[in-house]
């Protein structure tokens, strides 16, 4: 049984048991959306970091909190909300108190980066494991779900892809280059795409942000839409460092996770009409077609997915 | 380093970085509280339960569902809020499907009892970990926090108390008695005082819940409200069972955890006032008074705190 079947079978039922009117949207999109009141939306989501399965065990606690704010901001981004706040629960094995600091200072420059307080939280003694929660809100109605794809609307993604995969390899160097150290940036300090989420509002139609690489996220936006669509990997936005470094870069932009850039869609004059500030982060990748299934440019079978699923069959 | 000061050292000064002004109450209290517009506060609080530290290894997935739930809805009840939802972050050795099943059951049971609807979660692999964050809404300006109580109020217990921590040492009897059954079901399945808590919107001046203790978390709420206090151990609410049971009912019912029930301070005026329907599910205790600290009645020593700690110094 997958992750996905295993929410399906065991937790979806619950999302609909109350029956809470105010619970907008429920498991399935980047964020949950909660109504609060005229004229806006809480929007939120929760993810878990586990050591030895989401970071090493030995990873920096600077950079870790960096990290998990940034991955928990992302899904923020990717509705095109304005961040707000977070809770942290964190699960530690001891009260370490250089480790302490280091996550602390990371978090506290996360934090006031991307605009999201601490609002609350829970210590507790065990595995290291930390849960982060993040608050944003939207004008009523205007968050960015995942459902909104319509065939013929082209297919964007933000900077460049496959940079935090190849970074993987490349965590224990003691002097990485110039190019090694671009590439380690991509992995260690992620920056959720806030901004461009929000200038995104009411103009793409379907949004989700890369974190399990880029065809099982497309997959997931397009499943939700109940739509197809068909890229070209020719066209993937590449870091000039990556090309240099990874002779298989085209395939770690499709398949390798973490690099928390966006997957849009939206109709072409839409892109045309966006500001050029904005339209110049973004990079046509495909389009969104009818048929079920995404496939490549020139080529009718649909792709094999390949996205991490951490309960996957063997 | 205490669980406290690692907090206070390590977390508060994040809760102030970025200042953002709809966060209304940050860390310290059972909720947060942020505004979402004209008349609503949003209320939310994140709990962590780990298996070995917050429940045993071998324990019923369908009682830890209903529990871990509850638990996390007593925050709510706490602060007066009507509950909306929650969010499930889940850490997981293995998808076994029965277990996933019975967990998913009494979750389910609980989400309709409390009227919470599942909004999200996250499901990770690694060892056992439950993070449920809940969410509830209250008239803006009107949750009850820890805050509020003023010398020459009273301080009212709901329920009775003692009991959840009597059942620890019976989890494991398989034939239990009528009473041993009725103290184990304070433990399994702990009912948090949502209608009790929106009752006394307005009316209670401060309120916490009561899983650490009441003589560790009433010591919270008179720190937070800058008062001291006062109770008659003689006072305390007991259940026939517990008194049948224990010769220390009263040193369980001062120091033992799990029990859930609310802890609150008002006028003595505004108890008369009540319906009599909410006044009978409240036992006066004690008063509010102006030293700091917190004395049993006919003694003028403050007590000594032995609330739990996870990273207490032994």
């Amino acid at each position: 049984m997958g992750e996905f079947e295993l929410i399906r079978r065991y937790f979806l039922p619950l999302s609909r048991s109350g029956k809470h009117p105010a619970v907008l949207l429920g498991p399935g999109d980047d964020c949950a959306i909660q109504r609060v009141g005229e004229g806006l939306d809480l929007v939120f989501s929760v993810d878990t970091l586990v050591q030895g399965v989401h970071f090493p065990a030995n990873y920096s606690p600077e950079k870790l909190g960096w990290r998990c704010l940034a991955v928990a901001a992302s899904d923020l981004a990717a509705m095109g909300a304005d961040p707000v706040c977070f809770t942290l629960a964190m699960t530690l094995p001891d009260a370490d108190a250089n480790w302490l600091h280091g996550f602390s200072a990371g978090l506290s420059e996360a934090s006031r980066e991307f605009g999201l307080d601490l609002a609350g939280g829970d210590i507790t003694k065990g595995p290291l494991t930390l849960t982060l929660q993040v608050h944003g809100t939207v004008p009523s109605g205007s968050a960015i779900k995942r459902s909104g794809a319509k065939p013929g609307e082209i297919i964007c993604v933000s900077g460049t892809l496959g940079d935090a995969g190849a970074a993987l390899e490349l965590l224990d160097l003691a002097l990485p280059t110039r190019q090694q150290a671009q590439i380690l940036t991509h992995y260690h300090a992620p920056r959720p795409m806030l901004a461009l989420g929000q200038s995104l509002r009411g103009v793409a139609s379907a949004a989700v942000d890369i974190s399990d690489g880029l065809i099982a996220d497309l997959d997931h936006l397009l499943e939700a839409s109940g739509v197809g669509g068909r890229i070209d990997p020719d066209r993937l936005p590449l870091s000039d460092a990556l090309i240099a470094l990874r002779a298989d870069a085209t395939d770690l932009a499709l398949y390798a996770g973490d690099d928390y850039q966006l997957c849009i869609t939206l109709p072409e004059n839409s892109l045309e009409a966006l500001p050029s500030s904005v339209r110049d982060q973004l990079t046509v990748i495909g389009q969104v077609e009818d048929p079920k299934g995404l496939r490549f440019h020139g080529d009718s079978r649909p792709l094999r997915k390949r996205g991490y699923d951490h309960f996957g069959s063997q």
